[in-house]
């Protein structure tokens, strides 16, 4: 575990300050209706916005292919005559090759938080971990224009993960009313201006995120509460299903002016997944499921310890930044490459019925002809998912699926952990629909034809294989629920994901935590494991501990600040740093009386608020949150604090400013019950005491993060 | 708020007991597994029963209904010949009234709770309270043939809210694996007979009860975290999932079975909204979608506020069972009689297209025509509302409609309340598709006509009225989008529920509340009253406290808890009950040690645990949790244990029994702080300490309720 991830401050410092202040608001019912009111509008702001960049992202990606598409079309009319289809070939590559090197130098040079899906970190930040610029407005510019390269660029990836990401920094920019980048401050957010606040605007953001990519509010808001897995808040989780609903009906609305019937709005999110209201199953199909979706978590297992194997490669041996846009822009080359490999090998010619798609490719074909394995590459991922589900039967032949499934794996686990925005939902999703087909196919072979529908295999194997890779469970069940619009297809699904999540789960962890370990950030589970049952607070606290007095000395506490890197410190009665005290052979620290961060009393030291001068009390009196919250969250570090010596010597009343209702543990606690608080609150630290209510110990999450 | 509720014990007794059993668990890994498969088993037992159930119902109200349609409709094809159409009617009506008096002696006679849909109670439940019977065998007996009479004999009542009070009786009864009245003992259960566990399972069973009823698996799985409203636990969701997805598929089976096409599954609840999958709407109609919200606002909150004055006065004046029979008689008479007042009115004949309706009558039309407004009755609820959404322009006349929405409105309004299991869904969402079908016609007539569409209406008017009575936000909104199986619609309903909601909330509450808190039941709701920010624990608590010392004498402990009703004690250190100590002008009350809960005490005096015994400590050591969970959930009364005066001389050590992680809060801690940890930790009391954690006093949920 590494040292330097910080945890956000959820938990509110219930002080003097902030009851004077909610008292001060509850007496008058308009401030309280209008917090509110400004809440519903921030998280409409956020729901616009993100459908908004969703737009853009789904604009982004048409516009550049089909810029690359219509440069090459010439050539190829002309290459198919002079037999130098080589050349246009090669113009393709090259193009993308271009595009995404454009998308891995932004990312590797300007921002390398935006790589990979953005899934990760969000889980951190939800779970309470401040992953360094997780939520900047840079982060998400290069995250919008690094996935429309990527994507644009032919990798195999999606374009839906990277919007949970973005959903998040929208969210966390918005509700703060200003950017220090861009330079503008509103000051109607002001008292949203912390950590608890923030985080549950990015819960917001995230779920708007969801909505967006899949058409799936529902399944969004459900992401964020797995995520966070904080107690129920009614009025929060109400005003995340309303930012997912807006989210994905502005994205209809836009993308209903994109596509050229404004208003019409059918487009429920950036991916389609077709109608699958006809498709039934019957009862004994559902053993099927079960063995599907142990398939998919043997091969996602598989898929996963690759690219573990492949990520630690990385972290060793691909550390300059030009050594990874290099390796992208490998990764593109043979992406495009393998194509060729899939249509040489299975020549798989079928019929031009209809010419809707203009990126039919006739190869190796005769004249009225296209080649089916050409399209599975030509298309773009969601296209070709949507294909895979309901193309008549016929369309693909089973060493086409096979070869494709196969490649496909091994590209899309080469290909996540790249510098470069990427997805991951779509080309799990491919590869499973791929095989998931062939079993339909396969079982159409035994003679029942007609009973089973290549659609329901499809999307089996699908869940499946997502299932087997990020072991995702509730939200992706309801998210599959309502990007297939069925809700009785939710019984196989669901089974499908169980399945596929116990059986890799004997293997190693998903994908996203995977990578979460491997970055040594300190995670805590929805559950303590097992084994840590017999342990208690006192095993696992930090001893011995270092606490101010009630009336502390200004010199002691800049001391204090300065040497040590603790955030959170018990403040205490009859304490004598010099004399310690023994209690049943452990040092007791005082008596508790509250909890206060190092972020306020950097605020009062830079505020001077000393005892020794004559006005404290008038200006104590005067002090509002805002004036803690203007500097959120950068606070002023204590080395850039002055104190002369004199100041040294004055006292500081630490009273109105300690978390009066800080939440404290017997020593004799045992682990499950602190864990289960210390996740369910969100909180940062717990102080433990003995019977006397006297500190022995403090446990933060890298002391209970240690056991998981 | 009435004395006699108790709470449920949800939190986990953390003693020295508990923790020897989970350490031994924890070190042998099957025991955990096996644990975990018969959680799943028993999610799956409720889903499969619940499925059942609803299936039992609805071929109860079929068999029902047809008997009564068969023997009819010999008479009525006599007698339109002969004239005397009053003979059929009135035996029609002769019917309803008997087999609504079955229903109603029943419920009146062998258990009351049944009355109602449920929902209150089943809220109450989750909310930590125990409704006395709320969950027995015998109320589920009651609730399923009652709601068969009910709808079968034609009140205004709908099946599908009293599913989820079955539900939650299944669960319940099911996760014991025994019941005192049919006298049957599974022992494999024994580890879940504690508050925590069956709380957990009723939480799965009214999901399953939610998802047969409506087809809604993931408005289940909310509506219960909704009414639950605790932490969040990743396991138990994904369980409660797999329930609601078993129970919407057995339904589905069942059904499928019934209907004559085995394994076709294509029923997903027991209602069918239809399809609403070429309904689309432009971004202005929701302008008018809001108005609509306000409008089944108001007309929910007048709906709410004449149901109250009604119950006040049956609570007053309909005490004797019988009477409460005769009110049921006679509301069955004039819901039947309502039906010709309406044909009567509104002469609203259309020509015979397709006779797929065996119920299509004739009345004062001529031949090859049928009465539509009679069709809106003597069709079942379910049918009418689909018809409603789905009938083409022009099936029903304005008038019709204004007549039916209206009376309708008032035969529910005096409906619901009756001593009778009946459900209000339904009827609301009749009411509101009346209307709002209104509307769409009345939209259509303003030129404009192929832009509006009906179903659009109806089905915005129906989540107006259904939002603006019962004023459910998140789970109604999942429920009405898994119902008509189109996401896109979410966000109409959604934002009509939004402006239902707050426009009802201005005149009184939603209609569950308002009878819940007229039985007086202390429910906490999600968020504490703003007046009540001033509020300090010091304020709310009990004090004096009864308190018990760490050894304590067994007389005194038997003369408290035959003296006072609490059931939970403070256990200290340092305490003289007959010198009282004051520290700052407060009576202390020693120092806290823990909680021991009287069926605790109760279990120990029963197995005479005397410190005197010279046995003791084996005794104790051979001491296991499932010698104190055979006696749950009816532990012996204080009375029933008779001491020698020898015994009451003896001593008990207290503890291996205390509950060591129990939640304690300082006197200084804000009422909203005490208020957010209770309701989302499922707390029964709150130990208030001073700063040297002795005891001052004591929270239960009567103390936080009296705010709220
Ligand atoms: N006031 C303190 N006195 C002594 N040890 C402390 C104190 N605060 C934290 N620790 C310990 O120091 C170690 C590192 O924690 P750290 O200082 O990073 O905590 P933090 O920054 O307050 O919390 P987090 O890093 O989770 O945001 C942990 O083991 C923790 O228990
Ligand atoms: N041990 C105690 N000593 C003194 N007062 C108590 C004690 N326990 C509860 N009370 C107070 O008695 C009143 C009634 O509470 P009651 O005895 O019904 O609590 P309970 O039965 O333990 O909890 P509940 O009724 O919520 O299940 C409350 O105001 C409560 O604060
Ligand atoms: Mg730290
Ligand atoms: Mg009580």
């Amino acid at each position: 575990l590494r040292a330097d991830f910080e945890s956000l401050d959820y938990e509110v410092s219930d002080n003097l300050l902030y009851q004077k202040e909610e008292k001060d608001k509850s007496s008058k019912r308009w401030k309280l209706y209008w917090r509110g009111i400004r809440r519903w509008f921030i998280c409409f702001l956020i729901g616009v916005i993100t459908g908004i960049t969703a737009g853009i992202i789904d604009l982004g990606v048409e516009k550049m292919s089909s810029v690359k598409f219509s440069s090459v079309k010439e050539l190829v009319d002309r290459c198919v005559v002079d037999y130098c289809m080589y050349s246009p070939h090669l113009i393709w590559l090259l193009f993308n090759i271009g595009l995404v090197m454009v998308g891995a130098v932004l990312t590797a040079y300007i921002e390398p938080v935006a790589a990979g899906s953005g899934i990760p970190q969000i889980k951190c930040y939800l779970n309470g971990v401040v992953v360094p610029h997780v939520v900047r407005i840079k982060t998400l510019v290069t995250k919008v224009v690094g996935v429309i390269c990527a994507v644009a660029g032919g990798l195999a990836v999606g374009k839906e993960g990277p919007m949970i990401h973005s959903g998040a920094v929208i969210a966390a920019g918005v509700s703060q009313g200003r950017s220090t980048s861009l330079n503008f401050d509103f000051n109607m957010f002001h008292d949203f201006r912390s950590d608890t606040e923030k985080r549950d605007f990015v819960s917001a953001g995230a779920a708007a995120g969801v909505s967006a990519a899949f058409g799936a509010p529902v399944g969004g808001v459900l992401f964020s509460l797995e995520e966070g897995a904080s107690f129920w808040n009614q009025a929060l989780v109400w005003r995340i299903f309303f930012s997912s609903m807006v989210s994905t009906m502005t994205l209809n609305i836009v993308q209903s002016y994109i596509k050229g019937h404004p208003w019409e709005l059918s487009y429920a999110g950036l991916i389609n997944f077709g109608t699958f209201d006809s498709v039934q199953y019957k009862f004994y199909e559902l053993f099927i499921v079960i063995a599907m979706g142990a398939i998919g978590g043997l091969t996602g297992a598989a898929f996963n310890h690759i690219n573990y194997k492949l990520t630690i490669f990385r972290m060793k041996y691909v550390q300059r930044r030009w050594l990874q846009v290099i390796e992208v822009m490998i990764v593109a080359a043979y992406t495009g490459c393998f194509a060729y490999v899939l249509i040489f090998f299975s020549n798989d010619c079928k019929p031009l019925r209809e010419n809707r798609e203009s990126m039919l490719v006739q190869f190796f074909c005769n004249d009225g002809e296209y080649s089916s394995s050409a399209r599975l590459f030509f298309d773009t991922p969601e296209a070709t998912v949507k294909n895979l589900f309901h193309s008549p039967p016929g369309t693909y032949q089973v060493l086409t699926l096979t070869i494709f499934a196969t490649g496909y794996f091994f590209l899309a686990c080469w290909t996540y952990g790249l510098s470069v925005p990427s997805g991951l939902f779509i080309p799990c999703l491919l590869i499973g629909a791929a095989w998931g087909r062939i079993v339909g196919v396969l079982l159409g072979m035994t003679g029942h034809g007609a009973t089973f529908g290549l659609s329901f295999y499809s999307l089996v194997g699908a869940s499946s294989q997502l299932g087997g890779i990020v072991r995702m469970t509730i939200s992706l069940t309801v998210i599959l629920m309502e990007a297939t619009a069925n809700v009785p297809l939710g019984l196989p699904v669901m089974i499908s994901l169980i399945v596929a999540k116990w059986v890799g789960d004997q293997f190693n962890e998903g994908i996203y935590d995977l990578h979460i370990h491997l970055q040594g950030v300190p995670l805590l589970g929805w559950e303590p494991l097992p084994m840590s049952a017999n342990l208690s607070a006192k095993s696992v606290m930090s001893h011995p501990v270092t606490v101010l007095r009630m009336h502390e000395s200004v010199g002691r506490i800049a001391r204090i600040l300065k040497e040590e890197s603790h955030n959170g410190f018990p403040v205490v009665d009859e304490y004598d740093p010099h004399t310690p005290k023994i209690v049943d052979g452990c040092e007791t620290f005082g008596t508790f009386r509250g909890l206060v961060l190092r972020s306020q009393l950097l605020m009062m030291l830079k505020k001077k608020l000393f005892q020794e001068n004559p006005d404290i009390n008038e200006i104590i009196g005067s002090l509002k949150m805002a004036h803690f919250n203007d500097c959120y969250p950068r606070y002023t570090p204590i080395q850039r604090i002055s104190l002369t010596s004199e100041e040294r010597n004055y006292h500081m009343n630490l009273e109105p400013f300690i978390n009066q209702s800080h939440y404290v543990v017997l020593e004799s606690a045992s682990y499950t019950s602190i864990f289960k608080k210390f996740r369910s609150l969100g909180l940062r630290h717990m102080v433990v005491i003995n019977f006397r209510n006297e500190v022995i110990g403090i446990v933060t999450r890298k002391d209970l993060a240690r056991y998981t």
